[in-house]
């Protein structure tokens, strides 16, 4: 275990795995706070919140564009964060240069925040689709990375 | 490897994370359950199990509440489980104490068992919303001492 | 590290991680490619591409049963294929002999590939719901080494 600490690229992967995951797990609350604001909720038992009234609370039984579109980037973020997190771990041990690695793991972070930003703030595109295929061609290079080091089939 | 699975924490994470990833799996098979008892399908060719006659089966394509409650908890599993081992096996090698990493790992898997249970019997909140907010903040106190330990940016 | 690389069941997992990792997220640019060739988006700024007319832009903003099974499916392979990556990297950890491990790999990899192909053709059942279970059951297979391997609750 002490040699995997003592390792800069698996130090490095650990750091910025935490952080992009970190960064998906805040669309929850994210999330969370659009349902409250725009009171659209999806299960009975969420609108008793202050209202006891039955009509009321069968309003807020409804979906909303800006709750949607917070739900559709968390799900962009399942799609692509996790599998950069599993080629991720695989590449740090095939022993690359920690430049190498750092540039990666970079190159991915970066591109993940700036799609959240594109996709929540609904900015022009290409911004998010542009954000988005750089994340991916970073994820296929480690995956390269991989299946040349690493083959066994 | 031997290294490994001599180590406790690391034991104690992969069961921790074993039985949790199981009850995740668990919500297919109660999915297709709730499809085929409730006659709710997505998919043509998923309605064929019986019936011939068209127009029966054009019926079964349709939404149902209890499909749909058990989706949506499927996928609050998603959001946190995943955060939770991609996490956890980082944090299980930050070497952290043994009584310290399983009250982590026992607190995370029981929240979640108790979301489940919560969101599947639509009990009343904040049952569920609270179940949800222990495992974040659990897994958000693994990261921190992921970030505190490994940082290399 | 050096460790890691040396052991023939971790390469095996490696590769195949890899390549069903891959595969998941060759889903992505399906639906991209289902979208476009459909016209049908979810957000708004997606729709830019060539027209300008908002009349024609607002047109695209539908549902199409193309694009919806593509993404059923990639929603399938999030449910599957990363309960077998954490519990096949656990798996591999526990010591199993490469032939059985690898029996496990090419089995499910296997079955995900032939699951994809009776999703986005929509072949007649039992053919997609048959290479789920032969999937399922192959992870459970896993889950019972870890659990019998590396208990410690």
């Amino acid at each position: 275990m002490a040699d995997l600490m003592n390792n800069d690229v698996f130090l490095a992967f650990s750091t910025y795995a935490t952080i992009v995951v970190l960064k998906m797990m805040f669309m929850s609350p994210l999330t969370g706070y659009f349902r409250i604001t725009r009171k659209a909720f999806s299960n009975w038992e969420d609108t008793a919140m202050g209202k006891k009234n039955p009509e009321d609370r069968k309003k807020m039984l409804q979906t909303n564009p800006d709750v949607e579109r917070v739900r559709r980037c968390h799900q962009n973020d399942l799609e692509n964060i996790i599998p950069f997190v599993v080629i991720g771990l695989l590449y740090a041990f095939t022993g690359p240069d920690l430049s190498t690695a750092l540039l990666h793991f970079r190159v991915f972070v970066g591109s993940r925040f700036i799609h959240t930003v594109s996709y929540v703030l609904a900015l022009p595109q290409p911004s998010k689709g542009l954000s988005w295929v750089v994340g991916m061609i970073t994820t296929f290079s480690m995956a390269y990375r991989v299946l040349t080091t690493a083959l066994l089939l």
